[in-house]
């Protein structure tokens, strides 16, 4: 089986959203083994949502549509799945009653506006897909052999109908393709000396398997694919890519580097403090944000002026003055100081010009000093970056970590 | 002129990564007038490829295409368009020491591999775009009237193309159609009350101007399109909107919450300080993220662990003890005790169990505290939400921004 997702959406073609659903739907499904072809993202218009319909079923065996659904006048998917599958549209009591107490909880008092009656429409002799979350069900239509559903835009709707109304259907049909990931994160080699340096296993993949480098910021991950119910040689592969790249290997699993970090750091019974200024808890949230981070985690100090630098984290005032905010003697100060502080056993910090403002002739805009502090030793790099603000930002945390990983790595095998 | 983006790399359909080029090209393509279509996803299938590329080019007059360019196996792209446009790849030699360049800086000695030479590769006859932060070439090729541009898929390298060599040229275009936006983002109504609120006005909206929708946790934006080079009543009705809409207006541009705080704030000259618990500095990273944020914001506080709320924070023992860490009383003392430490005007505290793990029967997975300092008082929060980590965050995150906003309306009017 094959499916295709489609995003519907003038807001995603406008740039005023990303996508985030189909990434989420695709890694769901993936994981059932049913392959996503195409991903396919079109504006509300009647003919537009048609035409890519009966593309995508030319094509595939399943076909989910996210958007759409909601009350207003912009939304127009079902009206034209009605005239798609040829059958009108029903009011459903049991959404109506849902639909209802809803508006009661929220309303307090207020009339229940005539357009969000119409949420209870449903295509007639569909399966109603409940959505316990929110006002718009999705719908689960069959028609020659082909699978489509239908679910609102808004993703944590639409992960809760995927989660509990449509993955337990698929997952009891018949799938007859097989799919196998194998994944392997890498620092410290770039795409082609990586590639170069695995040559010959590359080189001896069966047609099968398919070996995909994923390069990004400073890391490369490595997909091995095995398409088919064929024997298990993909377990052999990965373990050759593990055993030639050794201590580049950050994890043998699809993890983030801040997942891996806080793994290691929690097996390990390491404590880790943060002490940002250009990167403004960016550093601690990517921590944070890991299940988990708690038994590794517990300080992380924002400070975006030099007074709470001083104050909070003991940097002293003449270091300020000599050197500057955007300096190695500050971040020095910053990582020993939050390390102190939050009683940690490794610490990161970070002070740089990330834009659009702040530049000099001295220090340009993206001029980065980040320092790691760890059990041994503190280590400080200066990163010259361009004038984007956020990917200053974005580098800046991606090159933290990978500092702090090859430092924790290097004290470990001391 | 219309436009089609394709993105290619089967880590997009397996959801490995979200595709977040799309919006950001769709975005830009906007603001040239240039609608975007079609967004499609397809894998490194050299069929795949070519079947797209004919689609497209039949509806649109520009494709965009990233990704796919690498210079490891399993990337297809150039060899796949050669056979398309019937033209030979072809060595540049500008490329090439580009190339080499790049690799004599970062390899200390070590020899270029060959296949690094195969991103010199061009298709004969097309205009290269340089990339003066990547190895691999952008490319430039038109054919009946249609203009194709190839991308690497890496977002700061396919960003420093599209800004530096194909806007300025795309720009120089004549484009017939044009096309208006006129935002505004409210706060405080619902989708179907907003709508009922403004229907009167929704339904006088003549055919070439179409108003979208696009509710997002407790904020809706409001999108007014204007198509065609007809006269500008799109303003006059955006008026309308703002006027009627009045107080639930936070800004009349597409800007996120933090963005119109950071604006507001900086302008009023009010300072802003965090204080976080489960969100881990999110809020904080949200803030600093915007241009201009170190005007307003000096000082966050990511608190993990209650040994750090009371030392930094000045939470007193006996109220963790007595309520715990998860309490509104916990988050007064977090938002006053930063509001004094950082000597700012407004704070917001975070205190909540993310999840999975640390839930009670007293307190599930998903509560959560909030706690609004401002100059006249402190307000607090419950949120009860539910199962998922980063969710949960998300949710503290938005309704933080929205208390704070409506603390600061209602204070600025006093």
């Amino acid at each position: 089986m094959n499916a295709e997702i489609i995003t519907i959406g003038d807001e995603i073609l406008i740039g005023q959203i990303v996508d985030s659903n189909s990434a989420w739907i695709g890694n769901q499904l993936n994981l059932l083994n049913i392959p996503v072809v195409q991903i396919t993202s079109i504006s509300d218009l009647a003919e537009k949502i048609t035409e890519t319909l009966v593309q995508a079923a030319s094509r595939a065996e399943l076909v989910i549509v996210t958007g759409g659904l909601g009350p207003t006048k912009d939304d127009v998917t079902k009206e034209t799945i009605s005239a798609f599958f040829g059958k009108p549209l029903v009011r459903n009591q049991s959404v109506l009653t849902h639909v209802e107490g809803i508006f009661a909880r929220v309303a307090s008092g207020r009339e229940m506006p005539e357009v969000n009656m119409r949420q209870a429409d449903v295509i007639e002799g569909c399966e109603v897909l409940f959505n316990d979350v929110g006002t718009a069900p999705g719908m689960w239509i069959e028609r020659e052999g082909k699978i489509f559903v239908f679910m609102p835009g808004v993703p944590f709707e639409m992960k809760y109908l995927m989660t509990n109304r449509i993955l337990p259907k698929l997952g009891q049909l018949d799938t007859h393709l097989l799919i196998k990931h194998r994944h392997l994160i890498t620092i410290g080699l770039g795409e082609s000396f990586l590639a170069a340096k695995i040559e010959d296993i590359e080189n001896s993949l069966p047609p099968t398997i398919k070996l995909a480098y994923l390069p990004k910021l400073g890391l490369v991950r490595l997909r091995l694919t095995q398409y088919g119910n064929s024997d298990d040689k993909i377990d052999v592969f990965h373990e050759k890519l593990i055993e030639r790249l050794d201590n580049h290997v950050v994890s043998t699993k699809d993890v983030t580097i801040e997942e891996a970090i806080v793994e290691h750091f929690a097996e390990d019974n390491i404590k880790l403090a943060t002490a940002e200024s250009c990167t403004g808890g960016r550093i601690s949230s990517a921590i944070t944000a890991v299940s988990g981070a708690s038994a590794m985690f517990d300080c992380g100090i924002v400070a975006y002026q030099n007074t709470i630098k001083q104050q909070i984290l003991g940097v002293k005032e003449e270091t300020l003055k000599k050197f500057g905010a955007v300096s190695e003697q500050t971040v020095i100060e910053m990582a020993e100081g939050v390390k102190k502080l939050a009683n940690a056993d490794y610490s990161i910090a970070t002070s740089g010009i990330a834009g659009p403002g702040g530049g000099t002739p001295e220090k340009p805009i993206g001029t980065v000093w980040v320092a790691i502090s760890g059990r041994v030793e503190t280590q400080t790099r200066l990163f010259q970056f361009h004038n984007d603000r956020l990917i200053n930002i974005e580098r800046t945390v991606a090159n933290a970590f990978a500092m702090l990983w090859n430092m924790y790595i290097k004290e470990r095998g001391n």
